[in-house]
């Protein structure tokens, strides 16, 4: 029998594979290469903070995600055209994987004993870091890097937890708190449109190739 | 005096190594630039593996790697033009080195206590991830999820290891049988241009960006 | 009060930074995607080498090079324009970095008990992977490798340490004498337009896609 945790990290694992796999296959990738992109869009992040953290990650321990994947892999597969109608469920189930892989993040670096600036920037990791190694396969520039708040959800609610965590709160209290702050703030940001500013470019580091300091010495 | 398993390491490193320093000449890079490039295509699979299992990469305990890789850049500045007369030999020795790595990696795992689909996977890592790092280094899709059977021979060559095991072969056998299978597979594969399906893209997701969810909600 | 390191180390993050944001911005990323582009390229090159090294990454345990980032953030965001006018001065700094990266790196794996060979890629890694770091993340192929003595002033650099090591020199003059080579090298390097060989492309592999051996055999 499931617990709650489980099942909504099921759906965030089963939203996120589904994420990497249909941008794989609108570049014409094989099975294979769905399946990698979509694991690796589900994993990448919590493999990145596990590696960081220096703990074994967590699909090495549990073959859930792999499982889960592979049923993504299989829905895209028999359901692909229809997954556009359900373009909004999915929306919702992405946002509790976001919401649900932050509090995860931030809740096992601040276990292990790091300082919560840490446990922040391991929960905005394992949020979206996925999504960047994602958009590094299909060989484009990382989404999260351009448009929409997504990883700032991430840092919004690791700041709610944190500032819960202050006031003395219990660590079940603040991680439903930080995972409400992240789901809250990446829906408002969406259907409101906030954006953060683009940074804007100097003439000169536009030049092709972008030489760095340029060969001006 | 070499063994045999250590001949057969530098025959597929090598060819790893050459693999990537002709892809990084294709694209005008510097003698540095293809050494990092042939080095990462060649230990890159290997090194991810064993960040994961938490040792000490193998090329940081052996030399060999790094001269091995030296020895294929001066081949590719001095006999470049030769190189397509030798394809079918450098054919047979990758998928050598595939067939070793793989095998390396799975073994190396089940000798650290993990689970076999662990294995699997790790082997696969060993075996393909190299190859991932040289594509992302010259900035195209990631050639393994697009065509033809390489890391599959590799899932498939693990699978086979796992069958003798689990018939309980030694694990001499579950090697040679391992390998050959990889080695097989892969040969038969690019005979008989054998590819996984190609996954169907749905028109939504063909946009420009690729777009996550849109802003549908 | 910091310590002269400390003042070179906060230099270099921040020319490093400053180059990662700089590229960002040619790119039009928002300034959360510029602030990620900006800490790889700073802190980049040390998780790898940490990461490698098995010990906790620098970063983790000091908050300075995140605040330094946002600091290089909020220079870009305010004075971007004058950028171009201060080149030569950022040169200065990103070599200053580079030398103290280097430095830092060679020094850490020796007092870890690495050999010599592994120490200079780990102060090569240190110094020049943040950099591969940000031309993944903007999607470029990395500058370092096609152009520019970069990468290759720290292996001189690494050299120079492991000969005033080998003739006895104490670690002190070991580091001065390391960095300033590679400090020297890069300037020089930039002065007069020295750069390592093309590797010249052999016609079979520039076809579109780098099929690996074809499919010949």
């Amino acid at each position: 029998m499931p617990t709650f945790v489980q099942i909504l990290d099921f759906i965030g694992t089963f939203a996120f594979a589904i994420s990497g796999i249909r941008l794989a296959s609108a570049k014409r990738f094989d099975w294979f290469g769905a399946y990698v992109v979509g694991l690796a869009t589900a994993i990448g992040g919590g493999t990145i903070r596990d590696v960081l953290l220096d703990v074994t990650p967590a699909w090495m321990t549990n073959p859930i995600y792999l499982i889960c994947t592979a049923l993504a892999l299989l829905w895209v597969i028999f359901f692909g055209r229809s997954l556009i109608r359900l373009n909004n469920t999915f929306f919702i189930f992405d946002t509790v994987g976001l919401a649900l892989f932050t509090v995860v993040g931030v809740g096992k670096s601040l276990a292990l004993g790091y300082p919560f600036w840490v446990a922040i920037i391991m929960g905005s990791i394992t949020g979206a870091a996925g999504g960047v190694i994602r958009d590094v396969f299909i060989n484009e520039i990382p989404l999260i890097f351009r448009k929409e708040i997504y990883a700032m959800a991430c840092v919004v609610g690791g700041i709610a937890y944190w500032i819960c965590d202050t006031i003395g709160m219990h660590s079940y209290g603040c991680q439903v708190i930080g995972g409400l702050t992240v789901f809250v703030t990446r829906i408002l940001a969406v259907k409101y449109h906030i954006c953060l500013p683009i940074l804007k470019g100097n003439e000169e580091s536009e030049n092709e190739g972008g030489g760095k300091w340029g060969t001006s010495s």
